[in-house]
């Protein structure tokens, strides 16, 4: 049962996902992924779609369980198939220049932990990652990616299905408690992009990041361009990919990152929980792993792919963020990646290098933007570690101190 | 929650289904269609499937709340959309001989009652609907449809979410409460098998429906045949298309059924309930329709495709049927047409006619088989309607008294 309130947090979240987040156009088709448990956030927005005149609503559901019974017990040559028809659907969202809403949030965290880790880590359908992570870096859909409160996640967050609670702290993190909604976002996304313009603007040479644990300087590229909160597509339709958003965020140099830095919040990865992970760089690639928790899936990650060991995202948060605020671990990196700065090994974004789209990975490798089939980001960040920007020159500029943002 | 009991029934039900049911083989692919309220059933079929040694288990979740939105608000030209994905991966099966488990009950059966009915009925996929018959017809799958209980669909019967009551209902209808189901099911198909060769040993004529509100006369093919619970694909893997299932049925002459039928049983069609049906046939063609609920549904699906109004389908059962003996209306055409005759308009059964299979439709069409997008089953028998078979010399032969079976 979802009480009243519930109901419309529910269809003023599917009204934001659909107005704000992917920005949907008249006639344009609307594809919706989760979980069979989304199923109550995904009927939002199926009703909040057609009302804002999708042509059609696409709806698709994943089930964590089936996958289950695969990892448990399909044959091996099969944990990493990608169903043709799932390009086919990919294609053509592409084709017609669609729109994409993928549902997140976890129900069921601790399904996998009773899996061999590598095969849970090999059952990722490669060829669907790399063709949705291609028709996302090449501008060909206009996604957002939102959160569907469940009494599991609540209970993986809370150690009780508190789903009131969840809703209220999902609510205030995508401003579902204001007003307007839709103007508050306006406004946010305003401010983050100032934000990433006068990070622009100073053109720094790397990024240092130290604290407890941590000793990281990720070297950017010469062409390295921040980004924030919305985006647009090739066709010029601005939408927001994350709803939360409260980063802003770039692609470093492939092989300038250097250092150690430690997890500052777990992560969920593939039905797995992540804590405590800790990882060196030398010379931009991944040269040590350890975690006390879901070791083995980071590993199967990195060994999936000969780019994977490679950063592809630097993200710079502040203590102003709605999410951070809540003080809430929300276990969903959507969420937690909100709270506090982070980094992601795996694929670059070719906008977030100057003349950097319509390259190929050629290219772009040459370049120093990092291609890979996974990206997977983890939070570093907090108010025990200080960030600085360091110039050309070697001065180092303070961006963060206790959480705090210091850049004009 | 599921209680132990249900979790155990969902098991049986779930190997039943893949190896009675689509008699899967190792290696196969198996397609698994339902609704998203199906999720525990399709989760143990998803366990059972991998246990018996399928390559692949690809589930795909239909949400009706997604299509009464749909239906409600989206544009006109979509009402009839086949998202062509939907296409690729049908054709995939077909083409890997792969097996297919559809999962029925409508959970809400009342769904789509507030809205246009002539908007519900032109909102059918008809592109899929086709493709899948032809798949079915040209024997290119293994397939099956079971039913899945849900509180919503046990609320539609009893008025109560009674879970349990309709659990212990279908367990029984498909003989889960028998020692060993497999063997249970090997007996049982063995009887119906031996019923339809003394009736294709007759070579009856036609065949006559008198009761209250029914005096109708179906004229066979000279070649039709009888068939019962088990059929096998083109490269011979036997199935069980339905389960339950408890009719003898065949193909009647498209041109050849006369008189009038009233509906025994309620129908649930494309969402609405279809109560107290009487259609009249007229040289083979459906010249007239009323019900005092869910007229317009019906009238949409004949007004579909030009050979919707014609006769597809003639099944009898007696009153040994399990369904029957539960004393239940299931509201459900999976169940209800087990527990007594049932005829249905639309698409008929190359396999029901001698020498049918591998005929095009226009082959089929000129032998008297109706070939159409539709293929819907309504309820026509019962203790007091008597059923007789017709020679072509004109005696007739008893073959239904009081739901007994008369014929040796």
């Amino acid at each position: 049962m979802v009480p009243a309130v519930e109901g419309d947090l529910l269809e003023r979240y599917a009204r934001l996902a659909v107005e704000v987040g992917v920005n949907l156009r008249p006639g344009q088709t609307l594809e919706v992924n989760g979980l069979v448990e989304h199923a109550p956030l995904i009927r939002a927005i199926a009703r909040a779609g057609y009302a804002a005149g999708a042509r059609y609503v696409d709806a698709r559901y994943v089930d964590e369980h089936v996958k289950h019974a695969l990892v448990a017990s399909g044959p091996d040559a099969s944990l990493d198939f990608t169903p043709p028809w799932l390009l086919t659907r990919l294609e053509a969202t592409g084709a017609e220049q669609g729109a994409r809403i993928t549902v997140s949030g976890d129900p069921e965290p601790e399904l996998f932990a009773d899996l061999d880790g590598r095969r849970v880590g090999a059952a990722r359908m490669t060829e669907l990652v790399q063709a949705s992570l291609r028709l996302v870096t090449e501008r060909r859909v206009a996604w957002s990616i939102i959160a569907c409160p469940t009494e599991g996640w609540a209970r993986s967050i809370f150690g009780e299905p508190d789903l009131d609670r969840l809703w209220d702290a999902v609510a205030r993190s995508v401003r579902l408690d204001e007003p307007d909604p839709v103007a508050a976002w306006m406004e946010h996304a305003a401010r983050l992009s100032a934000r990433a313009e006068s990070l622009n603007e100073r053109r720094f040479d790397a990024i240092r990041l130290r604290g407890p644990g941590t000793d990281l300087t990720v070297g950017l590229l010469e062409r390295s361009r921040w980004g924030a909160a919305a985006t647009e597509t090739v066709w010029g339709q601005r939408h927001v990919p994350n709803m939360p958003t409260e980063e802003v965020f770039t692609t470093p140099h492939k092989l300038r990152t250097d250092g150690h830095v430690r997890s500052t919040r777990p992560l969920v990865l593939q039905g797995a929980i992540v804590r405590d992970l800790e990882v060196t760089f030398a010379g931009g690639r991944i040269t040590g792993v350890s975690a006390s928790t879901g070791e083995d899936v980071v590993r199967a990650q990195l060994d999936s792919d000969p780019n994977a060991p490679f950063l592809g995202e630097l993200a710079l948060v502040d203590g102003t963020s709605r999410v951070g605020q809540t003080g809430i671990t929300f276990m969903n990196t959507l969420f937690d990646e909100n709270a506090t700065c982070h980094i992601a090994f795996g694929q670059g974004f070719p906008e977030c290098v100057e003349g950097g789209e319509g390259l190929d990975p050629a290219e772009l490798e040459a370049l120093g933007v990092n291609d890979a089939s996974v990206h997977t980001d983890f939070m570093i960040g907090g108010p025990d570690v200080d960030v600085d920007g360091l110039t050309a020159a070697g001065e180092a500029v303070p961006l963060l101190r206790g959480d705090e943002w210091l850049l004009g």
